[in-house]
């Protein structure tokens, strides 16, 4: 159960995925090439190497690389070393680690997790029901979400300190900028502002980086406890929806619903 | 008041604002220009002409063009003759009509549309607050958004017909592809997904023509009245909101919240 920690941001150092296929004599303009697969050296229990797929114009897009630095320093291996695949504004799922092949395609790649895996069904799909796989698109862009990392659930807050801090995260896939980030003490009912700290090597159009958000919220007179809900918006003015039920799926994907978090008020 | 009617679809020709812009001695890799001026010979009660500005970076994708034909004929006078800027994937209040005056600059066009039209305030911002225009992003790519055509609000369905037939558009900005569609016909309870109609030419990343949608959504015994419900996902994951609560703004802005249709059910 991973919550709200799946997301991390490093800074990675390698060559241009472009500049490698480039050198190996693939052309650019080659309208049969839609897709690029990337393999990974660790094998499931039968055997077979994990292996996606990106396409063609991602692969060729200057943020994407293969990367040999994490931090300024060698990766480690639990992320991927020596070689690892990096794709900003792309899932986690495609930024294949331990990379050991690349090969271009007409085609998605055939794998288990490009085909049958990271892929989301709609509502009305239920458990027992004939899954047509080929009937749903595999996860690429993430849509936009946030959450808080500060306070955590449960955190009982003395009424004397007047207001609850909070801090966290905020995000959205194909570099989409965060523009606002909005948090509420009451459930949602009212809303402020937050603070935004930003990448300000990235704009608003290429922001690979997350958005770190900070705010005060005031404690009402008389509660007992809060609901702090956090939401965010990007660049193209996507917003997340209130609730899961009009994005619950069998496979429990993407909820991006807003975040919820209940403090105790003491005195 | 437009209401679900405030977007359309037609076949554009023209030529490359990108060609353009090399024809005329520009330099594409030059930094310092970040933001293309456009300018209409169609001006306010003061004099000024309409005018706005788009990235550099989406002057110069090859689906941007200066269009001088639509739908295979001259541009009719109402929509920009005799030259029209389309910017596919994009609001349109930067496909600017009429058009009369391409400037490159380092910032964004200081015209009122720009500065201090087709911007969204946070919900939290109320009439008779000061409102620091600065402080909020101009419109560029719609969120994801869908809309019923069939039936109109307040159609009287027989029960006898068993079904009531349904039919719209859904888009999302950016080029992003529609990849569901789902409608309800009880208030989004339950919901099953649409047929989809969509341009064979446009792939799911460049997908800039509308995705229209039918169905037929069975009449449950013994209800007099129906709330039809649609919603869409595009390829990058993002779903609409709910409702408008989280998206409310002052000006009334990019309200993409899940379009709700009543039909009443007769004997």
């Amino acid at each position: 159960m991973w919550k709200e920690t799946a997301i991390s941001n490093a800074e990675w150092t390698g060559v241009r995925l472009r500049d490698l296929l480039l050198l190996a004599g693939v052309n650019p303009n080659d309208t049969r090439i839609k897709h690029v697969h990337l393999e990974g050296a660790d094998t499931d229990l039968e055997g077979q190497c994990y292996g996606v797929s990106i396409t063609f114009e991602k692969a060729m897009s200057p943020e994407t690389i293969i990367a040999y630095s994490m931090n300024g320093t060698e990766i480690p291996r639990d992320h991927g070393a020596p070689l690892r695949c990096v794709v900003p504004g792309v899932v986690g799922a495609r930024q294949v680690k331990w990379l050991k092949t690349i090969r271009l395609s007409d085609v998605e790649s055939p794998s288990h997790w490009q085909q049958k895996d990271y892929r989301v069904f709609a509502t009305s799909v239920e458990l027992g029901d004939e899954l047509d796989w080929k009937s749903i698109h595999s996860i690429q862009e993430y849509p936009i979400q946030s959450a808080f990392c500060i306070p955590p659930p449960g955190t009982k807050v003395e009424r004397a300190e007047g207001t609850v801090d909070v801090a966290g995260y905020a995000w959205s896939g194909g570099g989409r900028g965060i523009i606002r980030v909005e948090v509420s003490g009451d459930g949602g009912k009212t809303w402020q502002n937050a603070e935004l700290e930003q990448d300000e090597n990235q704009d608003i159009d290429h922001m690979w980086a997350w958005t770190l958000f900070r705010a005060s919220i005031k404690i009402p007179e008389g509660v007992n406890k809060m609901e702090l809900v956090v939401k965010a918006t990007d660049r193209a003015y996507n917003t997340q929806p209130e609730t899961p039920a009009g994005i619950w799926n069998l496979r429990g994907l993407i909820n991006n619903a807003w975040h919820r978090v209940e403090v105790e008020i003491t005195d």
